[in-house]
């Protein structure tokens, strides 16, 4: 099961892609790892569109109990080849083994967590409004209200978590326990983890009885496969993470079919800091080793790595930018996920280090014989600066952050109105910051989808009450999250029935809620 | 308050517009009214939307209860303005006074349970996942998350329901229930009832201590004013009920902005109703009365009237032509909203009539004193024509209907294959037929909003288990409703607070549940 065989799964087969090869690179030490893998194109797309499609009639009639089997099912098979996965992702990506562990462990959890979401049953979001054949002017028929699954799912592996939000990440998880079928384009740069995966994906199908079509696992470049499969009519939402330039790509395919579909494309966030003058005064220092520590976790490649930090110009602003500057200078070079991000971030460096109104703090050690090598670096720059030239606030994808120094209240205002849309914003506050925190929070609200008090936002909860989206560019749909239990949401649609008969009432709208689960019934909900 | 002048509002203000006027006309008589009205533009549109923007701060941040209030303050207000309202929609629409009067019994009705869902609370989507600080391998923080109102929202008034769909419609109540301002664009067919209407919500605000912004009301055309509206950097989702170009081109508009933004626009459907045998068999003749009476509700200009009736040939299906062929023929002309309805219905009537393939069944009586004569006709044609011409199955708006003979279960499948995204399907079924409805259901179901056993489409009822929403092209987002108590929903984004100090909670994410609402926490729902 986990001799790589370079396939693509199209439901239960294989194929060989025939529309050119590519080979993994190991980012550590650039060399091209075995075996060749074959790219797809229409043809496979059509294949697993069509399958996709006939498995969605039987997919979507399977009840919560069988769909959370089948991932608690796929959760179990990814844990059955832990240790050949661990490795190969390993040799994908550079990512150090503890984080792939914990990686895979956050991904079974959240494959089970959505099997927890399907048992609770809430998501079905049944409403009941009983006739009133006697209400004047006009009787009130008998309504029943549920959500239904929107159809196949392509789903868009993304680089950074090539198990979390990759071939059996967030997007399938959610997909799939929605009642839709997936079919991933897995990302380039780890093809042989995304085998691993999707074969493990692909058993859980066979294993649970399933129709083959509710899987497939396609290679191919973004411009051909990847708009083929976005325009394919079978496709009904597409779940994305990477760049903006890729989301908004996507999303234009989407808009222009004869009938268009949700792009949910997490895209890019720099995910601003502010350091409020009472927390700096009272621990600058243990900010700076906190904030060096979020910035260089999975090498500054994390959705939601702090990108930016604003602060008064202050004495204490100095301490923290000295002990950040320790931080970085003590930090290690290490394995970027793949050349192509490589290059992209040394020309976000440049393009800081060479800004006429910005400065280098300090830069982390180097390590030469890593190929794809990912180096620290810290900067400086002016509120004034910074509101001048909106360039400043565009990603750099990698362990990078820009410091920007605050006159005044005002400056501290215009930035905040100047920022765009992000996964996240982070405060830290003392007691004697509250009033300003106050008035910060309502304005950050508009901006993010996550706001974090006196911590970092990096090490993103899988759970119920997370938040991972945020206003546009930070996503292409700021209404929704793609990490946490209401993702399942976007894959989901109202339908009302009006006085169907008893004996064709769908799961969970029956007279006895034989579920159990909660309901809304005449306005007020209940079990 | 009711003396009409022909300006816009904006906030507190009235303003004639300078960019053109224009008279409202009777499409009864013919004859053009009073007042003349100024048509606005893009200036008229920045003072609204930065009205609006300034209002959204301290709007959004009022409490479910004082926006009830607020509902029910421009409920009365309509209320107590009903006769002179009344009898302007009658003089500018057209529509009957019964269904006037019962339009804006249901608009202000529709307001208050708007204030009911603010009451309840858990429109706030509260969800609360305490801290686990020896949870491994990480601690997990405090997470929070509620929804929050996207901001200024635009609505885009409907000609066919003056007052349910208009300036306090369903979008305008959803939205200012989420805690949006708003800003309407007038249905140029309707400007006095809208500036009645407006009227009484602009009162409505100042006598709720509201910022002015939380409402404008804009005149000018759809090309123009329209375009700035849904362009206008402040503008964060759009609501919209007209026709499928209308909608295409505010969506496209909508995504060509800097930041992209909703749009949930209310299209185009023709309702299919599928007489099944059995059905047919034991109430044809009372099946065509009904039939006909749900065709020329409204004269035929609601979204839900049943513009496409399937049915398997039989001796059955005869009668049932022959009762609605009797039915039509008894219905009298009545007056369509506008000379531009009434012209675009004309030729829909010409298309079906000159259809090689098309047989006319019968017309109402017609009535030359009208001057927008709206007409009813019926028409006939075989599965086999419905199935080699797609323009078949498009809407013609207006009391026009076509029968579709059917000779076997294949050309059923196929023509529910072949039906575009709709907001309803109606089944009539007896006992005999419940194989096939069950069979029948699934399809139905991938292809529209809401589904009507044994009745007919006409006749939404606003409540909280409505659907009024469906697959492209019935509106261009299908995962939602604009009718009913979840079209709160369209206007909420979900904001998620890691480890946020008790003293800046939000309301509904305190600790003690002040509210009373129901919230999730920890997965589990609980009050």
């Amino acid at each position: 099961m986990t001799d790589l065989t370079g396939e693509m799964l199209i439901g239960a087969t294989s194929v060989f892609g025939d529309t050119g090869t590519f080979r993994a690179r190991n980012p550590r030490t650039g060399e091209d790892l075995e075996p060749v893998y074959g790219l797809g194109g229409s043809t496979e797309v059509r294949k697993a569109s069509a399958l996709a499609w006939d498995a969605f009639a039987t997919y979507r009639e399977t009840s919560g109990e069988r769909r959370a089997a089948f991932l608690d099912r796929i959760a179990a098979n990814l844990e059955a080849v832990a240790e050949v996965l661990v490795a190969r992702v390993i040799t994908e990506t550079g990512i150090a083994e503890p984080r792939v562990r914990g990686e895979l462990a956050r991904t079974a959890n959240q494959l089970r967590l959505f099997g927890k979401v399907l048992r609770e049953g809430s998501w079905i979001g049944a409403r009941i409004e009983p006739p009133l054949p006697d209400r004047e002017p006009l009787p009130r028929p008998d309504l029943r209200q549920r959500k239904i699954p929107l159809g196949p799912v392509a789903v868009f592996g993304a680089s950074n978590f090539p198990l979390a939000f990759s071939v059996a990440g967030g997007d399938t998880a959610s997909a799939l326990a929605a009642g839709c079928p997936v079919i991933v384009k897995a990302h380039g740069s780890h093809p042989g983890t995304s085998e691993i995966v999707g074969r493990a994906v692909q058993a859980a199908v066979r294993e649970s009885g399933l129709p083959e079509g509710v899987f497939s696992l396609l290679h191919g470049s973004g411009t051909h496969l990847g708009t083929a499969l976005v325009a394919d009519p079978h496709v009904r939402a597409v779940g994305f993470t990477g760049s903006r330039s890729g989301g908004l790509a996507l999303a234009a395919t989407a808009a222009a079919r004869a009938v268009p579909i949700p792009v949910y494309a997490e895209m890019s966030s720099v995910n601003p800091v502010f350091l409020l003058p009472g927390a700096l005064s009272e621990r600058a220092d243990a900010l700076g080793t906190a904030f060096v520590a979020s910035l260089t976790t999975g090498v500054g490649q994390l959705c939601t790595s702090p990108g930016l930090v604003f602060a008064f110009d202050s004495p204490a602003l100095e301490t923290f930018l000295g002990s950040a500057a320790r931080s970085v200078q003590n930090s290690q070079a290490a394995p970027m996920l793949s050349p192509g991000i490589c290059s992209a971030y040394a020309e976000g460096v440049r393009r800081y280090a060479s800004h006429a109104d910005v400065t280098e703090v300090a830069a982390g050690a180097r390590d030469e014989t890593i190929a794809a090598e990912g180096v620290t670096h810290l900067f400086t720059t002016t509120a004034s600066a910074f509101l001048a030239d909106p360039a400043l606030q565009e990603e750099v994808f990698g362990a990078t952050s820009l410091v920007v120094r605050i006159e005044d209240a005002s400056q501290l205002a215009l930035i905040v109105q100047a920022l765009e849309g992000q996964l996240t914003a982070t405060v830290h506050a003392a007691g004697a910051d509250l009033d300003l925190a106050r008035q910060l929070l309502p304005e950050l609200e508009l901006k993010v989808g996550r706001i974090v008090f006196n911590g970092w936002p990096t090490g993103v909860d899988v759970g119920q009450a997370m938040v991972h989206g945020g206003p546009f560019p930070s996503t292409y749909d700021g209404r929704s999250t793609s990490v946490g239990t209401l993702a399942i949401e976007r894959f989901l649609r109202p339908v009302a029935y009006q006085d169907l008969p008893a004996e064709l009432r769908p799961a969970g709208l029956d007279d006895d809620n034989e579920l159990g689960i909660f309901r809304q019934v005449d306005g007020q909900y209940t079990r």
